[in-house]
């Protein structure tokens, strides 16, 4: 065989082509086409999630709103569209959020002069309404009618939502002109208790993202320069992605009285003094979908943790004819019915029993792509055996588990359970060997610099691809710098991701300015 | 005392003001406000859907959607813009939805002159978007790239989405510029899967409404101008509000070919033809809520039907002093958690303390005005007795049952239950009793025509109130007329509401054209 065939047998090997290595990026959009969880759309930046993704995203808003609901919070909904003139009242919410939205001036289409339809010229609106981009003002607006006295706080609301931000550069779950988000909306007596809640949002995100995701998450602090617009402070939790590149994963902003001030949140105290309310706001969005699928996909598709998998287990009949059908498919129902009876995290475990007159191997290959948790084979051997075969989909695709029917049914939410527990370790693992600390400016830029060598397989284009994209990981550094010395890291496509919540204090000299630092920040390329 | 004085004391027994006899459409106004449901928001015809109503709605979806499930359909999610050339495809969609509808012509917002934001002139859309009315265009292009034979069908999609019609007159929860809903689009092989799809989802709706909302319905089928723009046949369930007036309440649309020939769904048949798909799509819409209110409110407020109710059972601890409160309290939580232990419906019972610092009388009617299906006392002579005093939401409110708490912790299950059912029972009669059969065109007229004589109170507003708003009902009549006979009609302001499906053939005539009729149509006032 020549190299150029063993490469090409090589890459047959896995469900995805081009693989991590060969080109992430495109890696990506093949694994979110290959596992059928979205596709793009015919209006600019706007994606359909098909049925596996939006299952997947089921899943996690039923753990989230769970979440929310046990930590006092109660849903509401709010107009998707927004008077101009709200988005004019906070300063920096102005800047930040009034320049790339979808802007409604009309309310009618008429029959226009070359057959088509135009918007009527005399149905303009006298305000042009904003979709929303985030709510902060139009829910700040309604919490200053509803809030009166201290008796009415706290106000703790959450709304789910699709936004829009007009976006250039799309990508799929990870970047798109409108995505599906939930927002929360808060409003305290008092600065303590605002910020407090604050902290609790971001440890539930945390807790959600690390034992449902099974992504492990950095808390912390943003700088000034990657706040949320209007806040006094913003927290985040951030992960680490297969490229080594950081993905922001979920925000909470205390957001002081900027926004009461602006939209008149005012409240009669215990001490009977007139005082404006301090408020907060926290969101995830449909991008934890993305996340997920760069922390623990591999080179054959999706793979799905399983507290958020929509199938934990496909059963794959094997028939060739109508007379071991008759034979399997007794024994598959069964299996299926004593699975279905056992729980995992808090839910039934979901069976599907894959009887789609296609393939085995293709079938199987489809399933894989999809990441469903387990695989399991029934064939007319193994009804007289009485037992199944199963493969895990977070071991190689060939390594495969034979197991009495009654004990697989049994262990089946045990075998689940540390397939989530692995993948979340693998995760940390990779996190833990990518992550270095630095004291030095130069070692921390060479860190960052793409490697000029030759790449494993040696072919100039996965060579490139490689090159450009997956190199660095998480530098911990000291920090102390100002606006100045963060736009000379974006000249780098470098961003400080936060400063962690729970990073020992250890003075030191910040890594760019040289002053004093009591503590090292996260500095990443980033999502 | 004098009659005006009389007047007001028996006013002022009632919940709310006015009463229904008094003024229909202002009760219906506050009692949504009473309850704490939803509120106009400073955005034109948009509503804030408060978290009691919101709970409402979750409970809906929740319900909805495992029925959805259990037919085979899965969820997805479509963009919220459609290009306005989709719109132009199928030409009766056109006319029926190009007309009002919210247009994003501009991407940014830029500084004008006059120091607020205007949209910027150079980021006007090359092809402006829509906001969605509804999703038959988008989802039908998607469609097209998903169906290729016949293997792929049927495709069995539901959305669960915001969409937006512009609306002159709006109405909270009844007529909203953006509401919620859910749109269920589907693709099949043949003329009768389609048929039959249309049908099961309708029977999905009827048995909805009945059986959770405790809304009888009929199920029946729209005349030619009251169809969707686009469908075949539009099959629809109307119910009775308390002013007698119709409510649609649910509509399943057969779509035949026309969706499939103007978005290109086509498909590879068995025989290896190419041929059209048929579609189906089929709607609820947060007006439910709006039906429901108007279906079992009363003049104290809303009446929730246990199913749906966010809270089955609210406690109120009568507390004088911290002494009676360390009494009771414990007595309530152990009460509340024996409730929490049974299950009504498909979920566990939702129970409250409410421990407000709050006077107990201003607590029992914001809990009668919210509708909660059971109030239920606990004082310290309770807490000797072992005992509770608990009231039902739709017996009067002064019509109070004493149990021991052992026995209503265990009964409460059948008490909710035998509340579900009289609210279906009560709505059922009455209906039964403003349902007529009319022969005579005369007769039906008269049936329609407000009545001039005195009203029970004898005061001018309330009688004029009433008489523009409480009479009529159902009409059953022979019909077999056209659109000029229909729109003769929409000028009395009636409707024909459906022809219902399960109505006994029964061979008449037209009472408006005189032709031959094979069964009597539902004629009536409409929301």
């Amino acid at each position: 065989m020549s190299g150029k065939q063993q490469q090409q047998q090589k890459k047959a090997q896995t469900g995805i082509s081009p693989t991590r290595a060969e080109d992430y990026p495109e890696w990506y959009q093949q694994v979110v086409r290959a596992a059928d969880m979205a596709e793009s759309s015919p209006v600019r930046g706007c994606m359909i999630i098909k049925p596996w993704g939006y299952a997947i995203w089921e899943n996690m808003q039923r753990a989230l709103d769970g979440m929310f609901k046990a930590t006092g919070h109660k849903n509401a909904y709010f107009p998707l569209f927004i008077p101009k003139s709200f988005l004019e009242r906070e300063a920096k919410h102005v800047e930040g959020f009034a320049k790339e939205c979808a802007i409604v001036t009309h309310h009618r289409l008429i029959a226009g002069p070359g057959g088509g339809l135009i918007p009527d010229p005399e149905a303009e609106l006298e305000e042009p309404l904003v979709v929303r981009p985030t709510s902060e003002t139009i829910i700040g607006d309604a919490f200053a009618n509803w809030v009166k006295s201290y008796r009415d706080l706290p106000l703790l609301i959450n709304q789910w939502a699709n936004v829009v931000r007009w976006e250039l550069r799309t990508r799929l779950f990870l970047r798109t002109t409108e995505f599906l988000w939930q927002e929360g909306h808060t409003a305290h007596a008092s600065e303590a208790e605002a910020m407090e809640e604050t902290l609790r949002m971001l440890d539930v995100y945390a807790d959600f993202a690390e034992n449902h995701m099974a992504v492990p998450v950095i808390k912390g602090k943003k700088t000034e320069s990657e706040r949320f617009p209007g806040a006094v402070e913003t927290l985040c939790i951030e992960a680490m992605m297969q490229d080594r590149k950081a993905l922001q994963a979920g925000t909470s902003h205390f957001l002081g009285q900027n926004f009461a001030r602006a939209f008149g949140i005012k409240f009669q105290s215990k001490e009977e003094k007139e005082e404006h309310a301090w408020t907060t706001s926290w969101g995830v969005t449909t991008r934890l979908i993305g996340a997920m699928i760069m922390t623990h996909g591999d080179d054959d598709g999706m793979v799905t943790p399983p507290r958020l998998a929509p199938t934990h287990a496909v059963i794959l009949p094997i028939v060739r004819d109508d007379e071991t059908r008759a034979k399997v498919m007794p024994f598959a129902e069964k299996l299926a019915a004593e699975l279905r009876a056992q729980r995992y995290g808090d839910r039934p475990i979901e069976v599907e029993i894959d009887a789609r007159d296609v393939r085995g191997g293709e079938k199987n290959w489809g399933w894989i792509k999809k990441g469903v948790p387990l695989r399991i084979e029934v064939g007319p051997r193994d009804v007289d055996a009485g037992s199944a075969v199963y493969a895990r989909r977070d071991e190689p695709s060939k390594d495969k588990h034979s197991l009495s029917a009654a004990e697989l049914a049994k262990e089946a939410p045990a075998i689940l359970g540390a397939m989530q527990q692995a993948l979340f370790e693998r995760a940390k693992a990779f996190r833990a060997d990518n992550t270095k600390s630095f004291d030095d400016w130069n070692e921390l830029v060479a860190f960052f610099t793409p490697p000029s060598g030759s790449s494993p397989d040696g072919s100039s284009r996965a060579k490139d691809a490689q090159n450009a994209e997956i190199h660095g990981g998480f530098a911990l550094a000291h920090w102390a710098g100002d606006a100045a010395a963060e736009e000379k890291l974006k000249e780098m496509k470098l961003t400080i991701r936060c400063l962690p919540l729970d990073a020992p204090k250890e003075p030191g000299k910040c890594i760019m300015t040289g002053k004093p630092s009591e503590q090292r920040a996260v500095f990443a390329k980033a999502y």
